[in-house]
């Protein structure tokens, strides 16, 4: 261990949170686990990234716990459970944060800091973090890294003020890189949030509601179309909520997938396990920022209103 | 039988086809049903519908044809096949008309008579018909009626002129309701189907696509939203194209559906049942008409593309 180095908390294991945190002890950073389901699973056996770009990486020693009362002081707090679960996972957050600590939410959708800053103290930073990753939880305590890896931060809201912020993002860039991840800050938090949801909105649901893969939603021209028009869509808020989103970003997000593996979104795996989808991050803010400015998203509205129905008759 | 009386072709028996020919026989018309894969089970166990509100009609002597070429030259030619048998079906539909016959596409749909009229000759008069009723085939020479049974009759094109179309369409009429029907001349085909297609654009495709019944489909305010913004598109469309729907028109349906027995639309059964669904009538051809017209139906064309993707998968 390096002694002058961060000491960092994952708040909420997963797959994210899973490689992330991986990733970082790897490269000697102090890591502590917080973990729930999975505890007694990386107790025994560790903690296993199968990547299929770095190949596999097993943390035989993990200092994990089960209960945040016996976590030491983190200074970084890696949030990468779902945005469902982040109202009962704020308390542990707080108990767990050095003072003045950074909370980064490694999480996707809109507005997800926004719900999470009033159950956090002002003296933590809030940040936010985008990560552009194909990964997924295969088991307890292992995780199935596709591709990709890249992670983009910005900061939301705290003590810090003017340059004291990018002097934050630029500390937590520069841990991300010594692990090995490509990492950079983002010019607006909100900006990368609205430009990743252009992929997540369509891809997320759409493999839910026809129970496809990324692959079999590029082979075919009308889930193509569909997949296209909601981009747009989401393009179209996002550039009337003040976001200068770069040209061509569908086109170049449509091309980039179809040349992705087959890959299913994370919504797909927490229906496909019973767990909640994110419906509220990744469909319900941005319709109400659409509504707000009074722009409409009528495909993207139907297709989350389909998911409600799917969600309210799995949980009936 | 009555020697005076029409003679009545069935074509395409199925749930509608059957349901029909058998009040129209049990009444004493003289009923020829054309069979495909139903022959050998009707020609042994006759006809069956299992009514909710009438009863059992067990016909138990079938005047049936496995071939066209056997059948007797018929006056009234009904439709209930799959729109999308049309093509094929049409050289038999020719084959056993009389002169001068009335060929009625008992069918749901925007433009299927636009669609069947040049396989027909100009001798022979094309008539719509629109069925208000729940039923289903259960098994070959079984079918199950829940509910309802109106039927509306509007002629399309053919021979007849001004005032000779309203009698045609009133024997029409008369002929159904000697079967105890509740029948009716639509004022204007095009806007009886239209009006019809602001039931069935909703249910249908959503029924498949939720895997849900009329019951499920109302009983959760997302997808009676999705239900209601389908239909305010329907409508807005055939509106644009001069139809003059009635007001509350989708208030009615939505109420009357509501009250309702659990109903499975034909689309959930033909691709419950590996058929081809409707997408052609019920989807497509309603888009075409809204490109035409500059009017968007963006949920309409989200539920088609869904529904053509799922198609897609089923066929490959």
């Amino acid at each position: 261990m390096h002694e002058s180095r961060p000491r960092i908390g994952i708040m909420g294991t997963g797959a994210i949170g899973g490689f992330y945190g991986a990733m970082l002890a790897q490269a000697g950073f102090d890591v502590h686990f917080l973990l729930r389901s999975e505890f007694e699973a990386v107790r025994e056996h560790g903690l296993r990234v199968n990547s299929v770009p770095r190949g596999v990486l097993h943390l035989r020693k993990v200092q994990a716990y089960r209960d945040v009362a016996d976590m030491p002081p983190c200074d970084w707090l890696l949030v990468g459970a779902k945005t469902t679960s982040n109202p009962s996972l704020a308390p542990a957050i707080v108990q767990a944060a050095a003072a003045g600590a950074k909370v980064v939410l490694l999480q996707n959708g809109i507005a997800v800091e926004d719900a999470m800053r009033p159950l956090l103290p002002d003296t933590l930073h809030l940040l936010g973090g985008l990560c552009f990753i194909c990964v997924h939880r295969e088991a307890p305590g292992v995780v199935e890294h596709q591709s990709q890896g890249a992670i983009s931060l910005g900061y939301h809201s705290g003590p810090a003020l003017g340059p004291d912020r990018q002097a934050l993002i630029d500390e937590g860039v520069a841990m991300f890189r010594e692990a090995g991840l490509d990492s950079h800050a983002a010019a607006s938090l909100e900006q990368a949030r609205w430009q990743k949801l252009v992929w997540n909105a369509p891809y997320n649901g759409l493999a839910v509601l026809l129970q496809a893969d990324t692959r079999a939603l590029m082979d075919n021209p009308d889930s193509v179309a569909l997949v296209e028009s909601i981009m747009r869509e989401v393009v179209s808020v996002a550039r009337a909520a003040g976001h200068a989103l770069p040209e061509g970003l569908a086109e170049k997000m449509l091309k980039t997938t179809r040349h992705m593996p087959d890959y299913l979104p994370s919504m797909y795996h927490d229906h496909a396990q019973g767990r909640p989808m994110e419906l509220e991050a990744i469909y319900a803010a941005p319709l109400a920022a659409a509504a707000r400015l009074g722009v409409e998203m009528p495909r993207t509205e139907a297709l989350f209103r389909a998911l409600r129905f799917i969600a309210a008759r799995q949980s009936a």
